[in-house]
């Protein structure tokens, strides 16, 4: 059993020109890397502009099949490095089932894991329901030769189900490749509200579950037509307790490298003994919805 | 539909003396009720010290029977105040089966609504697991005449399945009656990030579930021989973005008199709407242990 690795977020900021995302996230996979990161996670769909902000059936075209050409780079990247790399992409299952994927590669260059979303958002700009069917994969552990882990996407964050579905499966830290900013005009009124209760939830996984969990977002303010989000950054790493250990700021790329020690979730579970006390017994209302429970 | 009211929490410190304990509760509920508080709310087991800290036979004999001697005087308050109390209360149901209890007493002063405590801590200092049999009534919300309401009770607090079972239910505010505080020996060590943990987890159901959370704590350093707790207050409502509305300080007696508006619970489930995409297809292993999951 693997005790301690360290793991790298890399927090970054994406341009129209998709040669580009993809060589800045080689550039910055590299230096992480360099500084003993062993698994480096990414922002969700990082390849692109946050295309979600309109309905736009010309946007389909940025799917990759996977495996595919740039799972391929990241395949030998990871070989290369020696690393496990979660990569976030829009996956083209097949005619007319697209979905939000993260996989995981290890470190001879391997996928062995595939996660599709599961909770597919649909808000004013975040129109996530129209280009992506709802996952079909279930909930996901892997285990690598530098941990247990688990990888979920932004809006799976904000529901307990999929984090504790992902702890159960043996995940010790939880990595959630995101997505999530403001609207500006709603910032100065909302702004502090929504970031703390982003904030909030993803510390609530860590402390319920004993687990670490890992949020990495981008950054940068991107506009589709008159649409426009500030993404807020914000990415960070939480330990079994709940207590942030790293954080990035709201404004710039940065990358977050951080030593975890997986004692800390057997710690955690032996001093908050949650999972001990699960009432199984009596959670079948959760398979239900309110009309039904 | 009623679409607004207002409850009051209230904070206490608890002694040796039962009677004073009942008197003190009585007062400070009818301060309450001339405040305008319709819901009413009160700490965990208020009736005694947390006698908990220890396993000791001789204070099964603090258990009532529901309803009692003790129920009968809080649903003449409530009667004659017109109000909604939630009471915690030790309750025996019958030879060797207690239970850690809440009851909701309308305002004719009848018990409308019986909860025990599904999720039982066993801790140093919290041997719960000695007197009290887990609940065996499942999750409840009830609808009174002020409001739809669920009471858990205090550890329920750390399990997401609890907020969200009972926030399924209908209920529009979660009450959790609560006795929770430091170990004085590990407070400067551990006293901010326990602490931090604890409100976060309410935000947490506040957000997730688009509810308010009521959590109404007990204050006072209490030593039971060589154990001692320091409840640590904090009672606080959060509204259903996980805004903290109101909050106490940790020291000393307080009553929180906080205005509801419903509007709010509809209002976060529109814009943050997680209840639309959960994957009640996908939750089956909610019901599993990890070794079955």
């Amino acid at each position: 059993m693997r005790k301690k690795t360290t793991i790298g977020l890399i927090q970054i900021r994406v341009s129209e020109n998709r040669k580009k995302n993809l060589e800045n996230s080689i550039r910055k996979i590299k230096e992480a890397a360099n500084k003993k990161a062993k698994i480096i996670c990414l922002p969700e769909l990082f390849l692109s502009p946050y295309f979600c902000q309109t309905e736009n059936h010309s946007k389909f075209k940025l799917a990759e099949k996977i495996p595919g050409p740039i799972t391929s780079i990241y395949s030998n990247l990871a070989k290369k490095l020696s690393i496990i790399l979660i990569i976030s992409l829009f996956e083209k299952k097949t005619s007319g089932f697209y979905h939000n994927t993260s996989i995981v590669i290890d470190e001879k260059g391997k996928i062995i894991s595939k996660y599709r979303k599961m909770h597919i958002p649909d808000d004013p700009g975040y129109y996530e329901k129209f280009y992506f069917t709802p996952g079909d994969l279930g909930f996901k552990s892997i285990n690598t030769k530098h941990g247990k882990i688990g990888s979920l996407v932004c809006w799976d964050q904000w529901f307990p189900e999929a984090a504790r579905l992902t702890a159960l499966k043996g995940a010790e830290i939880l990595f959630y490749p995101t997505a999530i900013g403001w609207h500006p005009k709603e910032k100065k009124k909302f702004g502090n509200s929504q970031l703390d209760a982003w904030i909030t939830m993803q510390k609530s996984h860590a402390i319920a579950n004993g687990v670490f969990v890992a949020a990495i977002n981008r950054v940068g303010l991107e506009k589709v037509r008159n649409r426009k989000i500030q993404f807020w950054g914000n990415s960070m790493i939480i330990d079994p307790n709940g207590n942030i250990v790293k954080q990035t700021k709201s404004n710039k790329e940065e990358t977050l490298i951080c030593d975890i020690d997986f004692k800390k979730v057997e710690t955690a579970r032996q001093h908050w003994p949650f999972l001990r006390d699960r009432r199984i017994d009596y959670y079948k209302g959760l398979l239900k919805n309110p009309e039904d429970a």
